[in-house]
């Protein structure tokens, strides 16, 4: 078999997996998120080990899945952020800013207090905690939009968060290498803050002044597909800008974008389009592929206890301390217990920070794999307690 | 810049240059795949050389974006499969038989005569000739979509004559390395033809009986997207048998598929979805990357002549050839002519001949240029041909 014929096995082998798990998910009344998660984790290295199976030699082919699930996520943010409004959104910056703050501090402290009972140097045992404190959103939104409840108080508070909890995260691990690596520049991290800074405002001008008239410029014009693929684009652009302009997650950029998009007259058919998009293709690749980025095989016995410690404190301290910021904030209890449950998944920021501490010899293998295990745990409980917490009476709409 | 953002930013340049070169192309009264074909060449070696841009460090990014372009022609297949129907290509049979017959006949005999005429000896002039057999008729399909003439007579019976061709070329093909090879067995050459029927039998079959059903028991599941990721899923097999059981092109199985679908409840969904797909993001990266892969430079001068000459008997030996054909099988002159200029452009199948000529010692440098050369004026001279044909009064609709 060629390559090419091996990568369209290997997809054709993917959605058809992950489309029947998240089938089978909500016979048992979960969000099919749940089951194509787990699935990924059966066709992983854990178990199947499916990208290399005898008749696979194509080298490329994992590097292919990563990039069109990475792809898959971007739509994922962008979809979420299509749903909402960009006012909407606004009106709800103060749980927002209260959550994702608490949601950071005390994620962060739990940990710092685990690594001195581990053992752990005060600034390694502060680095554990920083890699506890970054949320993945994407599983939550998805969630909250099977659930049809993405447009609650709730939905549009949990996903603000996310965007200061991404902003914090980010300025803590700045400030933190900037004291550690010897400057302590207070300029490198002003640097820091303005290129975020940046970065916001830009793409928030942009999105406001002219994304709206390019695309009631393009709306008419004979290009096929003209409004999806322009959102495309921005949408590429946006996660492009938010890393390397303002050193923000990619998703951050993709979900800023389709918020842009959330005021457009088009909206509607490019709802249908991305939707089309995402849930065709992409984004049952980038679940299924976060479980074959994971192997449990090389949990050892001897991190297990680590692994135990570090996933408690990650989700009473990520359900805690954003539950206590949104409560600060005006929610009733069981609004702000559901926001805290939100934000409890974590994703790539973490695992990045840890690749971080590695490479700054702050992570030993041990912690790496129990923090790995830990952000598994995180994003596969979320679904779930989500749906328990949402079962009763609905929230207010706003 | 990381490996994933490089690929996000070549996304986002191929996806904003196509459709703005289609829109350009559509604005001097051409098909806007002329404007991508041609758009690709300027960013591909011949100039830009987008992909090896001083800030790509990607070593992946050429694999991921071919495998993202040959999903497109699988879809611009599928698109095109879903328009017709089965029955209405089954009542063209004849005219597809005889085009497609004749449009292998005519150019392999021409080209053969021009190789002589070069001086290569009988074998290689021969297999010279083979190398014009194969036509590759998406660039023709995606054309006639935009002239809105696919479902014409000379639309269907085009498409029909392009799945002979595949067939017979093939054939061809699988008999001239049997005899070459020594062993000149007869069952080698009546194995081939008995893969080509099982594929066809079984693909057929499968989608006649198998593929509504399905269809129809998926439908009403509340699995996002449903009924799309199942044609994803029904087209990559079917393309990866075309190749590996039929020993076909995998394009061809993406064709069948499509027309499998054609017969379904869910059509116009199925259509909206998979348009948004193929239009929207792999299509045009398909045809800029057509230009990506060509280098005009090392087409040397001593190549020329044999260049202009490949080329002439191509094009020629193509038109005519299927046109005398759509004329024994009783279309007019005019559709005639129509259905012959669909059938110039080459494609994969006509390369992977040259290379596998190239492994045997039968084809050389030179030729495999003027080769290549051919294949890309061949698909560029096709859309602009078939508009200035279809100008005046409409053929008769079927």
């Amino acid at each position: 078999m060629t390559p090419f014929l091996q990568f369209l096995l290997l997809l054709a082998i993917i959605l058809f997996v992950a489309k029947l798990a998240g089938y089978l998910s909500t016979l048992i009344h979960q969000p099919s998120v749940l089951g194509e998660l787990l699935v990924g984790l059966l066709l992983g290295p854990s178990l199947l080990d499916i990208v290399n199976l005898p008749f696979i030699s194509n080298e490329f082919l994992g590097e292919s899945i990563y990039e069109l699930a990475e792809v898959g996520v971007l739509l994922l943010m962008f979809v979420a952020g299509l749903e909402l409004h960009f006012s909407e959104l606004a009106r709800n910056a103060k749980v927002s800013a209260l959550a994702g703050l608490m949601g950071v501090i005390v994620p962060v402290s739990l940990g710092w207090g685990l690594g001195l009972l581990f053992g752990l140097t005060p600034v390694a045992a502060l680095f554990l905690g920083m890699t506890l404190g970054a949320t993945s959103v994407s599983i939550s939104a998805q969630t909250l939009i099977e659930l049809k409840m993405l447009r609650s108080r709730v939905g549009m508070g949990l996903l603000g968060a996310a965007v200061f909890d991404d902003i914090l995260v980010i300025l803590l691990l700045s400030l933190f290498l900037a004291l550690e690596m010897g400057g302590a520049s207070v300029w490198a991290v002003i640097w820091v803050f303005a290129r975020m800074v940046i970065f916001l405002a830009a793409s928030v001008s942009f999105g406001l002044w002219v994304v709206p008239r390019v695309v009631r410029l393009i709306a008419p014009l004979p290009i096929s597909q003209g409004v999806l693929t322009l959102a495309l684009i921005i949408m590429f652009l946006y996660s492009i800008a938010a890393e390397f302009v303002g050193g923000m997650a990619a998703i951050t950029g993709a979900f800023l974008a389709g918020l842009m998009f959330s005021r457009s007259p088009e909206k509607e058919r490019l709802q249908r389009g991305m939707s089309a998009l995402a849930y065709g293709l992409f984004v049952p690749i980038f679940f299924v592929n976060i479980g074959l980025s994971v192997n449990v095989r090389t949990l050892g016995v001897e991190t297990l206890w680590l692994l135990v410690g570090i996933t408690a404190v990650a989700i009473v301290g990520k359900l805690g301390g954003a539950g206590i910021g949104a409560r600060l904030a005006g929610f009733t209890w069981r609004e702000s217990i559901q926001l805290g449950a939100g934000m409890v998944s974590r994703g790539e920021v973490g695992l990045i920070l840890a690749s971080v501490g590695v490479q700054q010899g702050m992570v030993n293998a041990a912690e790496l794999s129990a923090i790995v295990g830990m952000v598994l745990i995180s994003t596969i409980v979320t679904p779930p307690m989500l749906r328990a917490l949402f079962q009763r009476p609905k929230p207010k709409e706003v």
